[in-house]
């Protein structure tokens, strides 16, 4: 049985990360969405209920098996191992990703051998997509539909008092 | 039975790739490396040498099981359809790399949505080795000894009249 | 008529944008500067400080005609509606920029399909000048004569307490 | 009467290309598609057949007026000049068009100061698309139908021998 | 005598820095590491700190000569001035990186002809690390023995709380 | 004694070579200008062409002494070595060339560790200049006053028939 964690803020989750996530389902027997309790920036929502958007978004498209979601805190190898996961994924869209990840990539490899970092890139239509962009927009009064399942725009219309 | 395929030229192969099949063969249950017949730029090793060099090299690291090495001619995801392989490897190493990758990888997406490129990073003492480094390094006389196996740098000397 | 908005912070505005804003006066009929009045970083001049400095700008620089300088706030495409403008400018200097850049192009040409943004480069003088490195070289005493406009630099000095 | 050319060497023109094209109808009074008669790389098609392509492709989407497509050999600003043209247009995909391109611009104002690249973006469902992918593509069999207009299609499949 | 500058916040120093200043000593006369006593973000440490860190991690590696470490506030190029330095020594490691020390480069050629901006990069085992992803890793219980001094690790063990 | 050796194709050499070669004169006591015999591309100028402009380029700018100018062939880090150079120049003009000349720093520290690999930027008025692009633009017609020494325009217009 293999096992990946696909590690994040998701604050909150867009259809990019759900991309991710269908795709990842048919590389590995099992798929932990790995939600970044206290990422650096604070969060518009909280941990509870962004894992709460990620169940409902998995719903929604009916991916009912074969991932769980859970908070985590602290080093991410070590959560990793403890979930006798062999591999992290993460997404890549753009060369400023890409530095980023290729640091954590090999810091993560130093400091747990046994565990690979793999790389997916989302479908084209979601390249210029991330949580902040939708955060932006949504706040501004744009229209968010195509970008984050149904259960997300309704809790971010809410919480931005439409 | 998951299978993924390792494209590449493989002109000739590298501690670099030898790196990434190893990472690989965790993640999946069979590698199928994939050694492009008519890569664009004329090879100095043949079809058959590359293969041959391949299999060496596996063998030196002991690597016996669950890899298979093919050439290959055509389009690539064709080539995966029929080897019934549900990924395609590819390494990253610079921003360079990242974005003909990106290309290739929406392409792919795009005429076989059943396959997804997954990217691996290798480990950072290969960041700099390709295969064409290398090839420069040896025809100047430079030692090789510590970026490829035995059995390719005894063909790249001989090759090169050393 | 054809109007383009060009947007920004404005932070103060540099000879980087008027060089911008020159340019385009010659590809488009009607230039309005659009002053982002709450920017996500707290801005060192209020929005009536940069409007005004804006103004000051191009009077010094003899730019009298088809160019409006207004306050904005809300969602970018939402004001280039209301605004009838057939067009988005933005300068591009760096890699860094583009990948940002073209995020928020995709993104408002899904908001917005009738609006166009184009990029323009600044001179190649201009290329290390933003209005960030200028309030920092303003704060430590350096000489920013050759970087911003006259009414700018006064307004730098002051500001700084020289 | 404001005038654009939009360089290229067009072997062939893909949808990407028309895109770009259509949205700068919407900026200028007239385009001027500039077809590189000698690239540095020899060309699939002749300067004659790339500019029947372009026009049968324009014709298929009903691009009548306010487009010219010519053949032109030399300094591009100079052909410019004549043309009395105030723009270059270049589409923008990838960072590493971004510095090619940033380099020539650069180079283009210096040599022809009254001349002003701007850049636009394909849409996203175009950034993996350019003239030597979809030529890659379809030598090894693979469907271009979205990638190309018709003409541009039979036009490869006659020229690859299909 | 040849005097060169490193500059940079230190917070704390690390294995890269070091590095950096070992290939240095190499090529100029005397290295000044030019402590920033204000950067921009918060620093873990104090101006002192910093320092003493400093001074601890030359003598674990035995540099006792041709180095001074000294606190800065200000501009940089004025500095290098006092301290009749010709050069400002960087070090690079990443695309992002090298953007932001090109403007810096270029801006402070502008403001100290007379001063040269020298990169260099360090070992291949340190492109992944920084300050930053050091105390990100040690806050979480990483092992960060292999990054930096043994006295900037009792250091950061000390100040976070282990 | 310091001893840098500036590497290079020169075919042929631009004004920003030679901001480079001026600069790099304040920091090393003498400079070795190294051009590569065989350069991967078939040159426009012979080597010795090429040698005879980089000393007619040197007398143009009245720089008479610690500069050499010598043709190379083979491991560049072996030159390095018989000149008992401490330090090899790179100019870095680019995202595009940083990641090449990373990649060979890394490969040379790794081939000679005793030899550090420094870089330099030229001057933001030659950041779009080189060697390529002004051979294009004086094939073209083009004015390359500007951008190399007289002597070199007066070459490059004689090789190409004017």
């Amino acid at each position: 049985m293999r096992r990946a964690i696909y590690p994040g803020s998701f604050d909150p989750i867009t259809n990019g990360h759900i991309d991710i996530i269908e795709r990842a389902l048919k590389l590995f027997d099992e798929i932990c969405v790995t939600v970044a309790i206290n990422p650096l920036k604070s969060p518009l929502f909280s941990i509870h209920e962004r894992i709460e958007l990620i169940k409902k978004a998995l719903q929604e498209r009916s991916i009912h098996d074969h991932v769980k979601v859970e908070g985590f805190d602290g080093l991410l190898v070590k959560f990793a191992k403890e979930k006798k996961a062999c591999a992290i994924i993460r997404g890549l869209r753009a060369v400023s990703d890409f530095e980023y990840e290729l640091q954590m990539a090999l810091m993560n490899r130093r400091l747990a051998d046994e565990i690979t970092t793999v790389f997916m890139m989302p479908h084209e239509k979601y390249t210029y997509l991330n949580s902040s962009i939708v955060k932006e927009v949504c706040r501004f009064g744009g229209d968010i539909t195509n970008f984050v399942p149904t259960a997300v725009k309704e809790a971010l219309l809410k919480k931005m008092g439409f």
